[in-house]
C-alpha cells in the first residue's frame, strides 16, 4: 500500500470494560468478570493490534453512577484506571496507539503531563490523550465539591490545562539529556526550560521531570460536539470522536469543524474527525437485526428510564410508559453533556416514541446492524463521502465482537485498501499521518549581521 | 523452609534510575541512558524477582531539583511517574511486591484509590504505596503554591488521606458483585458503601468505581523517622522504611517504633521495620572499599555542597571548603526533612569533618562496604539483633550492583536459612506473612434474642 493513499483510521473502543452498552456485561458473549483481570484486557488489545487498528480508546468517568439504585443494581460502573490499565498494556503490545481519557476537570496538569510522557516512552511513542471536562455532580462529589464546574468554565480550564500540559513537554530540549560520564555533565541546563505558568485556573512553575516524549506530543483527542468544544477542538484537537448520526450529519459536522481550522492556522488535514460506530454483524440483514434486538433486549426497562432521566436531569418515572415524553429542559443552563440533550430532542421532534422507546433507544447508540459488506460499505461510504477520516468502533460486548469484527470487516476494508495490512510505522503520530509538533521552544536560528 | 521461620523481608530500592547515589549515573556500570526505556526498568525489576526480594521499591519526587545550577548540570532528576512504571511491571513479573511512592499533600484520595487498587488487581495483589507527605518548596510551585505545607498539616493530611484511601477501598463487599447475566443483576446494592467523608483536608462521598483490592488493602510503607512520623507509622503502617545508622541506633529505634503499636491495638507482628542499606561489594574488603571511594568521587565538590545547602536550608557556598561547617538551623519552624537535618546534626558533633567532607559524607549515606559474606552478616546482625525485619537494599548503580546482590549475596542469605529459595504466596501480604485486613463493613452477625 502507497504512503500516498489516504487511509481509514481506526479506533477500537471501549465504553464499559464489557461493551459499548450499559448492559454489554449481560450478553451471552461478554466476559465482564475478567473486568479487573488484566488477561482480559491485554486478549481485547492484541486482538486489535492483529486487526491493524490505528489504537485502542478507553473511556473513563470518576464515579459510580448510583444516582438512581438501578445504576448499581443492573450497570457496570466498575472500570480500571486509565493510565495503570494502558501502561500494562504497552508492555504487551508493540504497535498499537493507547488513548487515555483523562479529564481536566479534575487533575493537576503536572501529574497528567507526566503520566502521559512516561506512557509515551515507555509504548515508543503511542500515547494519545482523550481530553474530556466530565459530565456530573457525582464526580464533584468525589472531589470536595458539590456541584460539577460549569459548563463555559471548564472549557475554559480545559484550555489552560492543556496549553500547560504541552509547556511541561516542552520542558527538556530533545538534545538536553548528555549522559556525558567523563565530564560529569548530565544535562545542558540551558536547554531545559521553565514554564512559569500563572493562570486563571494553574499555577505552575515547571520543568517536568520527565523530558520530551518521543511523539513531542501524545496525540490529543477531543469529543468536541458543543459549539464550546468544537471550537477547542478546531484550535487544539488531532482527532475528534464525533458523535455519529446520518450520513448528511455526517458532513455537515466534518464540514463545520474542518472549516474551523483555518483561523487557528491549520490545515485540514492536521485533525482527523473519527465517528463513533458500533456495528452489529451477521452473516444475513436478519441475523444482524436479530443480534440487535438481543442487545436492546438486555437492557430492564427500569435501568433505560433511569438512565433517561440522568441524562435529561429529569426524573420521567411516574410518567406513562406508552405516552410521549412531555417535555424536555431547555439547554440554557443545562450543565450535563449538551450534545446529548440535542440528540434526544432531535429524536423526539423526528420520530413518533413513546417514553419507554425514547429510554431503549438512548441506550443503544452509534449502532448499524448488517453483515460484514454492509458495515464495510457504511464505514466506506462515510470514508470517501466526506463525512468521516476514520471511525472509533465500539462493541456491543467484549470481547466477542471485536473478535467477530477483526476476522470478518478488517480483511474487507484491507482488500478495499482502506486499510493497512501491515503497520508502516511504529508511534500513533505515524500511524495517524502527524508529523511531530515543534518544542515552543525550537527557534529558526537567525542570521548573524557580520559587524 | 518451614513456615514457622521467621523471614527476612527485602526491598530492592530505587532512588533515582541509576542508582541510589545522586551520581549513580556517572558509574562506569551504570545504563542511565535507559531511565525512560521500559526494558531498562524490567530488567531491573526481573533480576530482583529472581532474588526473590519481596518487593520492588520505587521513590519519587515531584520537581527537577532546580534549586541550584548544578542539580540540572550534574544530577539525574528525571523519573518515570510511578505508577505508569508499575502497573508496566506487574505485566512482566509474577510474584515481586511493587511499592509506589506516591505524596499525600499533592493529590487527591479517589484518584490515588483508584490507582492503587487497579494496580493491586492487575498484578494479582502485588501493590504496596510508601506514603510520603514530599519535602519542598519546588513540589509545592508545580502545584499552584508557593510554599510546602507545613510540617505538623502535613501528617495531619497525611493520616485523613489515608483514611479516606482505606474507606474507598471498602466501598464493595468482596460479594458485592454478582454478574448475573439472566436475572440482570450486575451487584448487590446492599453490599455498595458510600463513604460520605468530610473532614478538615477532603470531602469525598464515593464509592471508588474499582472493587477491593486482591490484598483487602495494599501494603502501607512509611518512613517515620520524625517524632510525627513514628507515630503516624505505629497507627497505620504495616512496613517502615528506616534510616539506617548504627546497630545500636538501629535497635533504639525499632525498640521505639514496635513499642507505640499496643496503643493502635497492633501487635510487634503487624509492622516490619526495613532500614535502608546501600552494600557496596567487593571481593576483598581492599576492594569493597575501592568501589566505595570510586563512588564518593562521582559527586563534583559543586554538587555536594549545594544539596547540602539544600538539606539544611541554608546556602553554604562561600564558607571555606577545609573549615568545619560553623552552624545548623534549629529544627523549630524546619519545613524539610527534619530527620536528614538531624542526622546532620550528628555528623557534625560525633565527627571531626571540614565542610567538604561533611557535604561528600551526605551524599554516601547508609552504606556498608565489604564482601558478600560480611554484608551477609552485617543483614543477620540486624535481623537477629532486634534492629530490623529485613532491608531495603539500595544500590550503588544499577543495574549491575543488584546483579551483584543477587549472584553474591542472596544465596549466602538463602543458605542461611534467612531469605526464601521460592516464593511460597502470590501477594506482597503472604510474602511479609501479613493477613489480609477486614472491610470497616464487616461485621459480626448479631446474635438475634428470640422475641
Amino acid at each position: 500500500m502507497s504512503n500516498n493513499t489516504r487511509q481509514l483510521a481506526l479506533g477500537a473502543m471501549m465504553f464499559f470494560p464489557a461493551g459499548e452498552h450499559i448492559s454489554s456485561w449481560r450478553h451471552p458473549r461478554s466476559e465482564a468478570e475478567g473486568l479487573l483481570s488484566f488477561d482480559y484486557y491485554k486478549r481485547i488489545v492484541q486482538t486489535a493490534e492483529r486487526g491493524r487498528f490505528d489504537m485502542f480508546f478507553y473511556a473513563d468517568e470518576l464515579y459510580v453512577w448510583d444516582r438512581f439504585e438501578s445504576g448499581v443494581s443492573h450497570s457496570n460502573h466498575i472500570r480500571p484506571e486509565p493510565f495503570t490499565l494502558l501502561s500494562a498494556l504497552a508492555a504487551v503490545t508493540s504497535h498499537i496507539g493507547l488513548a487515555a481519557t483523562i479529564s481536566t476537570t479534575y487533575n493537576d496538569p503536572y501529574h497528567i503531563a507526566r503520566k502521559l510522557a512516561t506512557l509515551d516512552h515507555f509504548s515508543g511513542g503511542r500515547a494519545a490523550w482523550n481530553i474530556v471536562t466530565s459530565q456530573t455532580d457525582e464526580e464533584a462529589r468525589n472531589f470536595g465539591k458539590e456541584r460539577h464546574l460549569q459548563h463555559e468554565l471548564r472549557y475554559e480550564r480545559a484550555k489552560e490545562f492543556v496549553d500547560v500540559t504541552q509547556g511541561l513537554w516542552d520542558s527538556w530540549d530533545e538534545d538536553a539529556l548528555l549522559f556525558d560520564k567523563e565530564t560529569g555533565f548530565f544535562a545542558d541546563k540551558d536547554k531545559l526550560h521553565n514554564l512559569d505558568h500563572e493562570g486563571k485556573h494553574f499555577k505552575v512553575k515547571g520543568p517536568l521531570n520527565v523530558s520530551r516524549p518521543p511523539q513531542g506530543y501524545p496525540v490529543l483527542i477531543q469529543a468536541g460536539a458543543s459549539e464550546a468544544g468544537k471550537e477547542v477542538a478546531a484550535a487544539t484537537a488531532e482527532v475528534v470522536f464525533a458523535p455519529g448520526g446520518t450520513l448528511a450529519e455526517g458532513q455537515a459536522l466534518y464540514a463545520d469543524i474542518k472549516g474551523r481550522l483555518a483561523k487557528y492556522g491549520r490545515s485540514p488535514d492536521d485533525l482527523k474527525i473519527m465517528p463513533a460506530l458500533m456495528p452489529i454483524l451477521g452473516d444475513t440483514e436478519e441475523e444482524a437485526a436479530e443480534r440487535l434486538a438481543e442487545v436492546e433486549n438486555q437492557t430492564p426497562d427500569r435501568l433505560a428510564l433511569d438512565l433517561l432521566s440522568h441524562y435529561i436531569g429529569v426524573d420521567v418515572s411516574g410518567y406513562p410508559l406508552d405516552e410521549p415524553l412531555p417535555f424536555l429542559p431547555e439547554e440554557e443552563g443545562f450543565n450535563q453533556s449538551k450534545s446529548r440533550l440535542q440528540s434526544i430532542r432531535e429524536l423526539l421532534i423526528n420520530e413518533d416514541l413513546t417514553l419507554i422507546q425514547v429510554a431503549k433507544r438512548v441506550t443503544t447508540k452509534r449502532v448499524f446492524a448488517g453483515t460484514p459488506e454492509q458495515v464495510a460499505d457504511y464505514i466506506e461510504a462515510w470514508f470517501t463521502g466526506g463525512a468521516a477520516d476514520g471511525f472509533n468502533i465500539a462493541f456491543p460486548y467484549l470481547p466477542g465482537a471485536l473478535d467477530d469484527f477483526v476476522e470478518k470487516v478488517v480483511p474487507i476494508l484491507q482488500q478495499r485498501g482502506l486499510l493497512r495490512q501491515e503497520y508502516e510505522g511504529t508511534t500513533l503520530r505515524e500511524h495517524l499521518g502527524f508529523s511531530k509538533p515543534e518544542s515552543r521552544y525550537a527557534k529558526t536560528p537567525e542570521t548573524v549581521t557580520p559587524q
